[in-house]
């Protein structure tokens, strides 16, 4: 009996030749990773075990990124609380402000994941790093604490839905749109506890960016991990990135007997930029037809570990040259991490946005999740490349987000209400968005 | 009988030939600013006056500073109130964020402030802009919005103290150091609703940025203004930034026989970069002192209305060149405004910054009042090159904070622990700190 991708990788990791999908499991875990929300609920746990060193220094990743630079006291106090923990630990893999960033742009960069690993994060979007072509999924606080104790985590295995992307990708359409289209079909409920394989030729031409955009929001469908096959962009990335974790990658492919849950064929040949309006990613338009309904907007972000990448401050860069921002928006870059901030300036791409009006920070989830830095006041509506448009998300209740991609975000900043990146004129005629990709 | 220049400038706007201190006098406003803080009150009150429309639009600044980009949906709430306020009464001085600052480092870089104006802002270091040589001093919110119906305010002339420096400036000392010198002697409360007018050949020296800075912190020591003679480096400075202004520029001099409170001289030939101990501004220690006696620090704020300057990122830059944040310390930089960020990135001052480990965000005041980005946990140390130190200033009440120049920021960021620049190996011996002046 064939296995996905999936299933062969927590076989490996729980020592068995087999696993089928709901069947409970233990598996060994390569790497796990808390923020400066969620580890400080894990230490206290960890503290209730009573034993005083954790399973392996040197496979504990801790970030301190949503509330910090900290946001004020509480937060303060909450990043020092991990901090000293890594101290005491002897945790190799703490990232201090100014040297790291958001965790899930921040893990594959600094080359800690690589294929078949079994990588679990007390972060929901933990699922970002699957696009690696390993599994990859968040965690509670408690259950961290006790990988911290044991190396191990229970899972019941997932069953596994398949995605096929064929066609052509049009202009302007990118890994978030695709995600943002997939989640549209299936619903925020579409894929409840399973895993999310993404696969067909359009896969294989994205940058790694855009498909660790698409692996990012899988939780948004609910689903449990997504991974995306192992090709020659992956590997390129790695050895970029890990050159070092070689030997250790377990690049698996699923059978052609595997058994899935669901196929879903999506054909991209048609497919324009899409917007998710309030307050469900999956409530799905269009942009021309957002465009059509004169939305105007407060905010701008481009930012987040969804959309916070090299990729996206290029594209950004490029529409925002020469322009400038709407009086009535403020545009809000956050590059996800120290080393994308530190490539874009070297780029030039940091001094056009700065031109144009935006306000940049660096490397924390800040607005997004209605942290700091851009959070919404009544009444006010946010176009965001992040992954949540839930009521509240960003700040007040009373507030409207909309999630698009880069190029949408750019053109909404310009021009003050929800608009195609083509409304924008001077943009070359054969430009193409993928002259950039990495 | 003579007068200051504190006197004339006052004189002059209440329309009479002489004015003594102790006299309360109605002055004409010729510019009055508010931020995020404290506009919202002013408003406030100024809707209970029940007129609906300000004295002249074109004299009033609002900035979002304190906690902009939105720290949190109160912040939001506060900003959206200025933001509309100044769309209702035809404000044309709101800066939106990404294109603004801190307010007393954006006023004279947009040109907004001239020798001689009398300029009130709802913010108590307001009195930076005196370094222009113009009257100008931190009011209350109610105050405000009676400048805003009449465009007038009532005052009581302040005595004045005469600062004379003298001497030569040695190496790595500053105006932060020649301010906190001062402060020292003469304790916070030393100059208590007093014109604190600062000349002799050393001020004469120094650029415009490190007289702001000496202006910026009278307020410190409870000065109503700091104030300084009109020179060559203030016109060249206004020649700049203020062109369009000079019709309005009325430049006086202090009589030889005006009368003073008290007149000190401060003779800098044998002055170190001073240090600040928590928790007064006044506790004021050689850095010599402070260096030997081994106090580590959990961050450096370089940033803020008194030291987010491009000459202090110049600084900062030139010693954190090649070098490395502590692992210990998070180095926060904050240009003070937009146009300081962007000319700092141009001249290869954030990328310096970056590559040694800074988190950087612009134009905010952020941790300097315990805003955010940047918040102290209990028993965390920071060294800032801010203007206050109170107890609990940057967050908790247990934290410390330590006012030093950028120069001793940088040092103490590289060796974590409150360091003499020279501390730092291989800064060229033919350095001066005065080679970036603008």
């Amino acid at each position: 009996m064939g296995m996905t991708m999936t299933e062969k990788i927590l076989a490996a990791h729980a020592g068995l030749s087999e696993v089928k999908p709901g069947e409970l499991i233990t598996c060994k875990v390569d790497l796990c990773m808390a923020n400066d929300v969620t580890a400080p609920l894990a230490i206290k746990e960890f503290r209730k075990i009573g034993i005083n060193r954790v399973f392996d220094p040197e496979k504990i990743v801790l970030v301190p990124s949503h509330y910090a630079p900290n946001k004020d006291i509480q937060a303060a106090e909450q990043v020092k609380i991990m901090r000293e923990f890594a101290r005491e630990m002897g945790i190799k893999h703490y990232y201090e402000v100014g040297r790291g960033g958001i965790e899930h742009a921040l893990v594959p960069e600094e080359g800690l994941a690589y294929p078949g690993m079994v990588y679990v994060g007390a972060d929901s979007h933990t699922c970002t790093i699957g696009a690696l072509g390993c599994f990859a999924t968040g965690i509670g606080s408690t259950d961290l604490a006790a990988v911290w104790a044991t190396g191990e985590i229970w899972l019941r295995v997932p069953e596994t839905m398949k995605f096929v992307y064929t066609g052509r990708l049009p202009k302007w359409v990118t890994g978030k749109d695709l995600i943002l289209a997939t989640i549209g079909k299936i619903s925020v409920s579409g894929a409840l506890y399973r895993a999310m394989e993404f696969t067909g030729p359009v896969i294989h031409e994205l940058p790694m960016s855009d498909r660790f955009t698409m692996t990012n929001m899988v939780i948004e469908a609910g689903g449990k991990n997504g991974i995306m096959p192992v090709d020659e962009v992956t590997l390129n990335f790695l050895r970029r990135h890990a050159p070092h974790t070689e030997e250790k990658w377990l690049i698996v492919e699923s059978d052609p007997d595997a058994k899935y849950h669901s196929v879903w064929e999506i054909d991209c040949t048609n497919l324009e930029p899409l917007v998710a309006f309030p307050h469900s990613p999956d409530n799905v338009h269009p942009v021309s037809e957002a465009a059509s309904l004169n939305i105007t907007v407060d905010q701008v972000f481009i930012g987040s570990c969804t959309n916070g990448k090299i990729e996206d401050l290029r594209i950004a860069a490029r529409l925002l040259k020469g322009r400038k921002v709407h009086p009535n928006v403020r545009l809000i870059v956050i590059p996800a991490t120290q080393r994308i901030y530190l490539q874009a300036m070297r780029e030039g791409l940091l001094e056009v946005l700065a031109e144009a009006g935006a306000t940049i920070a660096v490397g924390t989830c800040g607005p997004c999740l209605g942290g700091y830095f851009g959070v919404l006041a009544a009444g006010e509506r946010c176009l965001s490349t992040s992954n949540r448009n839930f009521i509240g998300r960003m700040g007040s209740p009373k507030g409207e987000i909309f999630l698009a991609n880069s190029a949408v975000a750019a053109a909404t900043a310009v021009l003050g209400r929800i608009a195609h990146p083509e409304e924008l004129d001077g943009v070359p005629q054969e430009w193409s968005l993928w002259e950039f990709a990495a």
